[in-house]
């Protein structure tokens, strides 16, 4: 393969080498673990404070304790894995740094909001599929109470939200990646841009997102020749309802219809109407588990041949939001095959 | 080249193909102006705002000019950088985010506190190393305003600071790397891990990063089976005096002596005396700015002909800080020479 096809069009990216996703883990809160996917999360803890005395020192044991299951499930030491690609909602990325230093696995942070567990999926790509590493991980992680004290209210305040709020995942979700041969092949990534509406609304991240993930998976289609038929399911983050909705909107604009194969993370990780989730969830931690422990195991034994994986992030915090400024968004492509 | 030579020793790689950084920019605020080094940047502004109405969007507009400055150089447009590796030291990026979205270049959100430099240095390398790009651009920012009411004080408390605080430099450099030949070329990276030593003193930050700093340069020489005196200067982004002392003897007790050759991008910033800036400065801008403006001419005219650029970073946030965490540190190594 001669190195002008790697990259084709103008956001997307063929790998020289395979590369195979070939552990994962899911670690989640209690509410996640009472949703309709339950069943499928590797570990549920009933404390949401994992026996730590913060919500961040929680968080970051999220982190810990799904990186060591999915190096567990793979029979790998931290020895073995030669990166660590990972983020997280909080500022200055706490819950990853405290979360991982006991790894001793050198770290490339990263923050893309809710995006992170598309873009660590698609750097660790990058480095497997360039040969500059035999193993190496992606994760992330969110959680309910650290975000909502980082970006809303201290939980004590039990402030009202609006219905078109997401609910933060309480979850870290890891992967390990390889050049050898495993179930699931991350054969391309479209990487993004970020994208604008003016949107001011912070309890309203769906359709601030919503234009992010649109112009991402009609570049994604445009630059790989394909279809939406051509994925079994085209799988955003955490749009939540209100987003889904705008997000099919869009692309019908665009002469494209996903309306038969979308699916949204944060749609599937709560039941609306017994939990009381609103939109639906949200954050980096949604996207990472409901890939982990739903969508994974489909690609592995081939009842989904092909998806397009899709983390979208708002870009804001406190200080930008009481400035005054917008919430832009930006979204981050894998696609991921059965590799039989 | 076989695949297995790429990563060598247990932290470092060198690249498979040529990688050449073939373009930057410096800009700074009026006191980095004023500075030893105030000849050499490209711009300084006069008004530490920039134009713009808050300290934060100041820092982005520092972004957006130093990228704008370092396409013109190489007669570049937005189109034709693939990737931008950015970050910054805010809480979610947004200096980075509202800074950059203009360009509409895929991006890839980084966060690796005052190490972010060599971070996205490092991963920009990776990604021309590998030909997934043809050219693509690694930035970074911070402004002392913005960082000051970030992680310590607004400014208008006036508060007190010890001698060993560091002084946060308003700028930003902007790289761009590319396979086409250019006078300077990077040869290889050495990627950080965490290191905590249980600092806890956020004012004396380079004292958490020293032994990062120490770590990562032993590893560096250890991997590519070098002495220090392979290097002509071995360069770290912002310990600072009280953080060169700290980092010149924990490598002697490894048996490793740069103090022949060692300077920091902190020290050499500032004028200590006349400019009341204590141990020196500090942030993602103080080592990307220097590298810009002092270390890549010597490169570029061979008067160096191989450094190790060695941006240190304190993996901090007053939530952290507040609830009675340590300041671990990180460092990220790549090494630079002249292509000739």
């Amino acid at each position: 393969m001669s190195k002008e096809t790697y990259y084709i069009g103008e956001q997307s990216l063929t790998f020289p080498e395979d590369v195979y996703l070939i552990s994962s883990a899911s670690v989640v809160g209690k509410k996640e673990g009472e949703g309709p996917l339950g069943n499928a999360f590797d570990m549920i803890c009933d404390d949401d404070k994992f026996g730590e005395d913060t919500w961040e020192m929680a968080e970051s044991t999220l982190q810990k304790e799904a990186l060591t299951l999915a190096m567990g499930k793979a029979d790998l030491k931290a020895d073995d894995v030669r990166y660590l690609f990972a983020g997280d909602l909080l500022g200055q990325n706490i819950a990853t740094s405290f979360g991982l230093m006991d790894y001793e696995i050198p770290l490339f942070g990263l923050y893309g909001a809710c995006s992170t567990a598309g873009e660590s999926l698609s750097l660790a790509s990058m480095c497997i599929g360039a040969g500059y590493a035999k193993t190496v991980a992606a994760l992330t992680s969110s959680h309910f109470a650290s975000a909502e004290k980082q970006f809303r209210f201290p939980l004590e305040y039990a402030n009202q939200r609006p219905v078109s709020a997401t609910w933060t995942v309480t979850g870290s979700g890891a992967f390990l990646l390889s050049g050898k041969k495993g179930k699931v092949r991350i054969t391309g990534i479209t990487t993004g841009k970020i994208v604008d509406m003016g949107i001011k609304d912070s309890m309203n991240m769906g359709a601030a997102m919503a234009p992010a993930a649109a112009d991402l998976i009609a570049q994604n289609l445009e630059d790989f020749n394909r279809t939406p038929s051509d994925y079994d399911k085209i799988v955003t983050g955490d749009l939540g309802y209100v987003g889904q909705e705008i997000l099919i909107n869009l692309l019908k604009k665009k002469k494209i219809d996903i309306s038969g194969m979308h699916e949204d993370c944060g749609i599937l990780i709560y039941d609306k109407e017994k939990q009381g989730t609103g939109s639906g969830g949200s954050g980096c931690g949604c996207s990472a588990v409901t890939l982990s422990a739903h969508y994974l195991p489909q690609l592995e034994e081939g009842s989904l041949k092909r998806i397009l994986f899709v983390p979208t992030g708002a870009l804001l915090s406190t200080v930008s939001f009481n400035e005054g400024q917008s919430v832009p968004g930006i979204a981050h492509g894998v696609v991921l095959e059965y590799a039989g």
